[in-house]
Formats: structure tokens, sequence, C-alpha cells
């Protein structure tokens, strides 16, 4: 098979356009070869468990499946009865980004709440935590957060820790979309179980695929009488992979040792790298802080126009001009170098 | 990360034991590095669709998805409305194997069919092709076949062309789940297309991961009339894949040449090879022709169990003593003889 | 409003071709007038629970539903879990008159088996009692039952003990549709606790409808460990009557004196007539026992085509001939006898 | 069966409370009798088409179901495919009072938009009609309304037949979830088709059961090719009754006549005078206009208190002390002239 594209060339649109770390690459290798059982029997996904418990606590069991929204569906319905709806903010991805999963395909209602920031608090719950017992509302049982959030931001281990007191309070459970889980640790330079075993979180969706698998998420259960039928469910809602083996392997290459703070703090690095180096650029602005590897920023339309045709990235809203830039593992200083000045010429252009 | 397997052994439990070829391996290589759009407007998502096509026609439409149970599912969904439904052999994997992911995911209602071998025939069709009109049914509207079938047989092209004309007559579609249709195509010696698109099946699920794929399936749109909204249901359920390129460039690395013969061939040949060697071993009973890279046998109780210590393999039956072996594309001739020695040792002990 | 049918017509196709018994209308009009908590919170409502404990014990709680699909999909999903299925006969109304609504609405599996006489047994059951624990395979969970069956065949006490003991040891629950319970009661000459509750069922769904009821069924849960959520799952799945004093006033007045067995017995009774009247009728084939209201007969095809001109029936197989008749408890000896007559007529009319 | 209410107690609760007419009644009594075919080939469902096209127009085609949360779900099942959504207020019935139904039983993503008074407008449809063609984003399809809405508001047909421009102009089609359309009507002093079929509306859920009937809705199609399959799915979604003469009966007697009309404007002009029974007590604040049955006040918690000791109606909104009280349209002078004078009691009980 012949090459099809440019392996030098970056964009700023997401970092799921980058590609395979090449520790991971070597873990596929590794693990290839030979027979394994499988659906999952197999000695890599047997390791496994081991390296999410030094994670996530003792009490912590992985399931690998293929994408993210798979890791929210299967994550929720485990953790859901037929009758029982997910509080989430309007932001969240299982609301405005998974073409309706949860509900086609699980038949889960969500209960959405507006948010400034992308961040529920205890207060923004309770808007859509009421009327239990009452037959006619779907009973609210989960609330579910993202981290980092869709917008960027991060919750800390504080507010992670009063929102799941808060959320158990009412005997809700907590879900935790974590598809860069790793970014927000890295950023708050703290361990991932901090902000969530250790604050309270039920059941996490751990990333795998945007900080440099192939492909690869996991639903990890911390609370064991949160969720039931993992397993099965798993197989039901076709995310059990035959040749398991390589997810696992992928994972232990991630989780084993450091690489995912690695590829996380890169990542991160750049993003505020980014920000910085276009902050101060007459008639930027950046509408919302830089926490992670996002960075959202108002730009005139003509530069965005102009923009777009030299680096991929997405418009967020068209009404105000607001673009969001993404940075991953692989993006390097020159990367964003590059960028920043093409920012600057297209926005010296539009002044003139 | 270390290896945890011996990379030399093999096992006779199931084509999806096996690992990646080198080839597709190659090909994920190639395709890494740089970015590269998500979620399918890659330069070789954009490059598949020709090597589809060369296989199956210039009316074929190639959707990558993760898994088989998913392409049965993506493809019944959309060839099907809310009140329709799916006949298919009682044995056919959709009924069996996928933990109901049709009726719990999709909300589809199949109508099995006992069958003597796996295989449908319109008369068997016909026991469940009924009650048209009639709104206490759900409305028969896709006959789904499988080849090569759970029970290793295979269905020839005018089997295929009488069903699918017999099936259009009353006005019910064709699926065809191909997670084994290379193995068929390379049994029957003919090109993919004649046990498909010439047959007049509707729409496929061509199977990668069986043939040597890390990862990957396709539903293959083969009538454009037959089937709407691929590519939202694939959004919906799951199945796509951010990091598309991977996926596509492995099926590239299958199809673009003869990598795809090549492994059916030679599971195909080991599956001949080893039911010739095991047929004349006093007391092994081939109770189904062996037309594929599947080898069913009955063997004595304690047989299958020194057996299955010193090599994994699964019984089919309890009660009949049917066993099933099946080769894959890298199964040797050196791993058919070893075996098949095994086979005569313990049949010797148990005779004894 | 004026009239526009003839209240004097009666047919033999089923048994909700039949109105409403008057004392059923008497209990309507007695509930009428002045205002009542809706949504089940009246005082009709409170009262039905004694009435139904007085028929299946201390331990039944009832929950009203508006038609027999309902009740039977409410039932199964309160006893199953996502990835739980139904073991079922072929022929059970759940699998072929109920246009798909446990797969479509409630994503529940059914597990058919084919049976001669629309019986299950344990040997039966056992078909598809296999595979626990195994995530491919959708997991059993309840076996459901009909008393009478489709092919008005019944269950005796003994016979239901049995199969309920035989599932409980697999870890089953057993439903009972009970569309025509009150029938098999009658018939067996036994309290209908004998049918359910002492045998072990664990969930019945109980027919009012065919009995003489407006409208109105009901989910009868008599092993609380059996069911989860029916009040929420009832309003969730559309069932929930708001003016539901009146299903309940029906319900007492059907089951609070002895009205349901006069309707099953003249239903029977007039069933049974039938067939002694049609059994010696030269060319008449009774295929299967007459044991509560239908009556299954075979009749040259010329007969039922010139006997459907003159009263309404169905064809139960085209291509036997078959045909099943329907008596309902406002089915009278001169209306049977007029029947016979027809018969006769017709099947002389062929002879010659 | 002994009576076990008072039938000359009426409550502010809701127009459910009540119970039916005596003409609807009568017309249950003159469908009794004899034996029509089942599931609706009745001579009163055939009668039925033409009295609901005298009102919506020739194209109208009615399908009746047993309550108003089917007719919603059959109705947007019907107008959607499995990728689409529907977008409604956030304080639609289909989303705050369904126990989850339309995701749960029907797969269907709700997309919801706060409003000020219960009524959409274009500028708020377009909060949430974007992203069309965008895989990521369940697709936008209807837009639901209610008339009159859950707030007691009331569209006039100016606006929904703005609102039906600007959707199908759009490419989305109109869902009406008419529960209380005649009320609407009533109080517009208009043609029901003249909020319908004229302002362009697609499909009608219309409400009966509260307006008068025992039970009873319909699902209304007025534009033949915005929804397929109503036959099937109403089956399917468990809404077929068997004995459906009684159900068209009912619809008969209150729309061939002007009972819908004389029992809308009862229930209005009680909603009228209650207001202005209580408009002038000091302390009492009417927060929303008036503008059918429906009457929203605010009064202090100790009032409703003592007065929900004395008559049942239900507080709206705990935090702001409002409550909803409702009339039905067997709600007298006498009753309401009763309760104002209980109001201006615990009024005054509540100033000293």
């Amino acid at each position: 098979m012949i090459p099809r594209h440019d392996p030098h060339l970056k964009a700023f649109a997401s970092d799921n356009y980058a590609g395979v770390h090449p520790e991971i690459l070597q873990a596929i290798v590794t693990a290839n070869g030979g027979h394994q059982i499988a659906y999952g029997e197999d000695a890599y996904t047997e390791a496994l468990q081991d390296v999410f418990r030094r994670h996530f606590g003792e009490q912590a069991q992985a399931w690998p499946v293929f994408n993210g929204t798979a890791a929210n569906v299967v994550s929720l319905r485990a953790m859901t009865r037929t009758w029982e709806a997910v509080i989430c903010a309007e932001s969240a991805h299982i609301n405005t980004d998974e073409g309706g999963a949860p509900e086609v395909t699980a038949g889960i209602k969500l209960l959405p709440v507006p948010t400034p920031d992308g961040k529920l608090t205890p207060e923004l719950v309770d808007r859509q935590a009421w009327g239990f017992g009452d037959v006619h509302r779907a009973q609210p049982r989960v609330v579910s957060l993202s981290n980092t959030t869709e917008l960027g931001t991060l919750y800390t281990p504080e507010e992670i820790t009063a929102l799941c007191a808060h959320a158990h309070e009412r005997g809700l459970l907590v879900h935790l979309d974590g598809s860069r889980l790793t970014n927000a640790a890295a950023a708050l330079d703290v361990p991932m179980r901090a902000l969530t075993t250790d604050a309270g979180v039920d059941v996490l969706s751990f990333g795998g695929t945007k900080i440099g698998l192939l492909y690869g998420e996991a639903v990890v259960v911390l609370n064991p009488e949160a969720a039931s039928g993992v397993d099965y469910i798993r197989k039901t809602f076709m995310q059990l992979s035959s040749k398991m083996r390589f997810v696992s392997a992928q994972f232990e290459a991630l989780l084993g040792g450091d690489l995912w703070l690695r590829n996380a703090r890169q990542a991160n690095a750049m993003g505020r790298r980014l920000a910085d180096a276009v902050r101060d650029i007459p008639g930027v602005v950046l509408p919302r802080p830089v926490e992670a590897n996002a960075v959202f920023v108002v730009l005139p339309p003509d530069v965005t126009e102009r923009l777009q045709k030299r680096f991929r990235f997405y418009t967020w809203n068209e009404a105000t001009g607001e673009v969001r830039w993404m940075c991953a593992f692989d993006t390097t200083e020159a990367d964003v170098d590059a960028f920043a000045a093409a920012v600057a010429e297209e926005m010296a252009a539009s002044a003139t």
C-alpha cells in the first residue's frame, strides 16, 4: 500500500486528527503473532486489570471498547434501569455529538442543563434532580460530567468531590466522560484517581484514542455497586473486540509507564504556547480560560476563512465568530509557532 | 511493553484467534504520522471506495465499522423501517451469537428458520415470508444469509442468485453476512462479486478481522435503493471510528491486491488438509462437508477433553460430541500436522 | 349517535368481536360522575388490589393496562434486564401476533421453540435454556407460557407446576400470558390461583377484554422479587390510563363476584357444543382437542369460502385448510346451532 | 359493584379528573351488542374517517389510540427515521411528563428549547434547527408544538402558520400535541382546522379524554407525505384496541355534532370565571394570561396548604408558590364560586 498523505502536516482541528504514538504501535507489534484467545481471554487483557488498578484503585475494573461514544453508552446503560435518566450539561458530548446514541440505541433519556462553561455544579444538577418517585418523570439516576469539558475547561478534584457528594446524597450516581481525562490530570498535576475514584466518581469512560492510541477506550467501573451487566452490555452494544489483545496491549503501553502523562503534558503545553502566542495579537479575543489542550478564540470572519484554507480547524459558533484550536500529543513547538505566525499574518491582513 | 504470549503457538478454535497479517500492519504504519481529518474524510478512506468498487461493482459504497456484529446491525437497520423484520437461519450469527444486538440495540425482530445445514432455501424463506400487510405480524423485509455459514457450508453463486430472485419477487431485500466471504469465494474459485452483486445481494457485511485485519469490517451497500441513512446509523450505532484512516488503509492492503485471496486460500487449504488427515482415523466422524476453513468432527468425550488440554477449540454440541476446528490465514501445514497427530494419539489412547 | 350495526349478529372469529357485558357497562356508569384523582389514585383502583388478592394471594399486586400486548410487554420488561431474553413457544402471541412489540418497543429478544400443540414442556424449555454466562448469547431469563394457548389447548395445574419448578431450578422466571386464563380455569374447574400463584408463576398478564370488559388487562405480579419498576414501566410504555377508575371498576365487576366464571363457562360450553355439533358431519375433521372456547376444524376450501360469506371466522392455515372458530361470553346456544346448521349445509353442498 | 366515591365532588387539579360525558356513555351503549370485527374493521371506525375529515380536511386520516402519550409517540415515530430528532419546548408534555416514552420506547431524541411561556417561535426553533447533514448530530426533523400549551397559553392560527412555514422551509415537519386542541379552538373561536390543517400542521395528536371521553385519543395525519407506517406502528406500540368500535363511537359522539365545542366552551368559561373571581382578592397573583381552562396563581404557601386539604389541585412550582387550577367540561358555576369563596377565606385567614 502506498502512502496517501503528508506525514509531516499537522492541523489544529482535533486531537483525533493525530495518528498513533510509536510506543503504541510497538505494543501492537509485540502482541502480534501466534494465536490468543479471542474476545478478551488473552494474556494482555488479563494483565490489563492491574494496569488500571494502579491508576484507579483496587476495586476498578476496566472493559475495553472501540470508541468514546460506546464507552459512554455502555457505561450509562450499565448504570441505569429502563425508566432512569441521565443529567448532563447541555454541551456534553453525549448530548450534542453522538448522533443520539444514548437515546436511539440504549433508550436512555438525557436531562440537559445549560451551563456557562460546560461545567455542572450542585445547583445546576438540582435543576434536573427532582421528581423522584413521580412516574410521569423519567427518573434521574446518573449525573454525567466531562473532564476536560467540551469547552476546554477543567473540574478540580474539589469540584468533582463536591458534585459526587451532592449527587450521592440525592441517590444519584456519577459518570465521568474522560475522553480527555489524561489532559485534565496533567494540567492539574494530580494523579487521575484524584479526579475519579478518590473524588467519588462511580463509572468512568476512559479515553485512549485522543492521547495516542490507534483505537480503544475503556469503561472503568470504580464502584462495583454502580453498574451491572457490563460484560453482556458491551457485547450486545457491539463493542466486544475479537482481537482484544491488541486493544489491551495499547492500554498497557499507554498506562503501564508514563506515556499517558508525557503525551498529555505535551498537548497541554502546546495549548498554552498557542494561547500565549496569539493572546496579544490585536483583535484576537480568548473568551475562555485555556486550561488544557483546547484554545477557543474569537476571530474576524475573514481571518477565519483565510486561516482555514491554510490549517484545518473548526468554527465553534458561527454567530459569535468563535473557533476552536486543539493541540495533540504530537503537536510540536514548530507547529504552534508556524500556526501562530499565520494567525498574526491573517489578522494583520484583515486590519489593513 | 513486554510480550506476554508465545508467538508461535496456534489454536484451532477460531480464525479470530489469529493476529494481524504483516502486510496489514505495514499499511497501518504507512498511514501513520501527521494529521488526517478524522471520522472518514481522510485520504485513505477516500481511496477505499475504488477498492471496494473493483470487487463489488460501480454502485458499491463501503462504510467501515469496528466489528462484525456492528456491520450486521447497521446493515439491517439501514434496510428496515421500525415495523419490519428479518428472516434468517436459526443458526445465523445474528440470531445466536450477537448477544441480542439486533433486537436490543436496533429493535429489529428476527424471524428464524431451522435449517439442516445453516443454509436457507427459497422454501425455507417462505416459512417466514408471509403475513404481508397484516399489522399483527412484524413485516418480513429482509432475508439475511451467511456465506460461509456458521456450519462451515457454502452457498454457490447459483444458490444465492435463486434466493435473491425469490426474495425480490416477494418484495424482500437480501443481506449477506460475509464475515467469511473471502473464504467462500476462494473455496468456490469465483470473484466475490459472483456471490454478491451479480447474484442480487442488496447489502453486504464484509469481514476483515478473521482474514488478517487488526480490526475492521464494512457495510457495503450494493443496491443503493436498499439502504438509507447508513452514514447516520453508523455514527448513532457507535461505529464511526475517529482515526478511520487506519481502518481504510487495512482494507486497501487486504483488497487492493490479492492478500485476501492468499489468506483465504491458505485457511481453506489448511481446513482441507486437516479434514484429510483425520478422516481415516478410526472413530473420527466428519458429520458435515468441509467446504472452506471449518472442520466439524464428532469425537468421543474423553478424546475431546484431553485434546482441549493440548489445543484450544470449541465444543459445538455437548449432546452429540461434535466439535469445531477452524483454520486461519496463519495456520501452517506443520500446525495442522501436529494437531492431526495429536488427534490420532488421543483417539488411539481412547480406543485402548 | 346512531347505531351502525346489527346488535344481534354474532361471529365465530374471536372472543374480542363481542361487546361489553351489561354488568361491566353498569360498573362504568357507577364509577362515573364527579372528580376522581387521575392515574390510579382513585377509590376504585385502591379497592382493586383486594379483588386481585382474593384470586391470586396476598402478595399479588395488579397494574391495569390498556391491552394484552401491553400487559405482556410491561411484564417482560419488568422481569428482565437489558441483556436478558424470553423463551416462548413459537406459536406464542408475543412471537406471532404483536407486531414485534417486545423486540421493537422494549428491545427484548425472544427465544422461540417449535411445539406440536402450543405448549412448552421442561424438555422444550431446555432447547433454549442454555448458554448461561456466555456473553455472546442473549441470556435466557424468563419462560413465557400462554393458558389457554393460541391453539386452544390447556395447561393443567400439574403441568404448570412442573414447568415452574424446572424454570426456577435453572434460574428462570415464569410469565403467564393469561389473556384467556378465565377460560382455562373454568374449563379445568379450578381456581385461577391453582394455575398461577400456587403453581409458581411469577408474573401474570391477566386478560379482561376477551371475557367481557370494554377494555383493560392487568399486569399481576405474583412474586414481588420477580419484577421491578412496574409503575414506571407502565407509564413509559404508554399504558397509564388517566381515568383509571373506569378500568378498575370494570375489573371489580368482573372479579369481585362470579361474572368472570359465568362468562368463561358460557364461552367454553359453547365451544364444546359447537364441537359436538359438527364432529359427526362427514368430512369435518377436528385436528386438536377442544379444551376451552376455541374449535379448530379442517374444512374443504370451498366450504370455508362459502361459510365465511355467512359468518366471519379466520383461516388458521391456508395449506392444510384448518380454520379457527371461537366462542365468546355472549355466544348463545341458538348462535351455535345456527352456525352448526350452516356448516352442515355447506358440507352437504360440497359433497354433492 | 357499589359506588366508592361522591359523584358530586369536583376538584381543580386536572381535566382528566372528570368522568365521562353522558352523551359519550350513550354512544358506548349504542355501539354495544352483537359482534363487530375487532381491531378497527368495524362499522363505527369506518364512519370515523368522515367525522375527522369534516373537521380536518379531505386528506386527514385518523388512527385512534389509547392515550395521549401514545398519540405523541406513534405520531413522532411515524414522522421520523432512526437517526432523526424532535425539537420541542422544554416544558412540552413529551419532554417532561411522559416518563421518557419517546426516548425509551421509540428511541427518539428530543431537542428541547427553554421558553418563557411554553410557546415556540421561529427564533426558538432555530436554536435547535441546525447541524443538518452532520452525522454527529441527531438530525432535527420534526417541530412539536402543544396547543393549548402546558402553561395554559394559546397559539393563534397566525402563529402556527408562521411556525409551520418556518419549519417547512428548513425541511422540518410539524407535529401538534392537541390534547387540549378543543379548548384552544373554542377559546379562539375558530374551527380546529384553522389551527392545524390550514396552518400547515402535518400530524396531530388529537385529545379526547380530557374533553369528556372515557378513553381515546387519535393520531390524525393531515399531510399524508409526513408520516408512514402508522397502522403498523400503532400495533407495535401497543395501541391497537381490539374493541375499537367503542373508541370510534365515542369520537363520533364528540365530533359528529357540537359536543366537543360545548364541552370546551364550558371548561374555558369556568377558567375565566375562576380567574375573574380571584383576581381581585388581595395577595392573589395571576402570573400568566388565562387563555383557556387553566388558571395559574401564586399563593402564600400556608394558603395553598390549607386549600389543598379542601380541594385537590397541583403545586406547579414549589419555589415560587405557583399553583395550577384546571377546569373541566363538567365544572359548574357553583363549583367555581364555592372554590373561589374558599380561596378568599383562606387568603383572609392568612392575612390576619
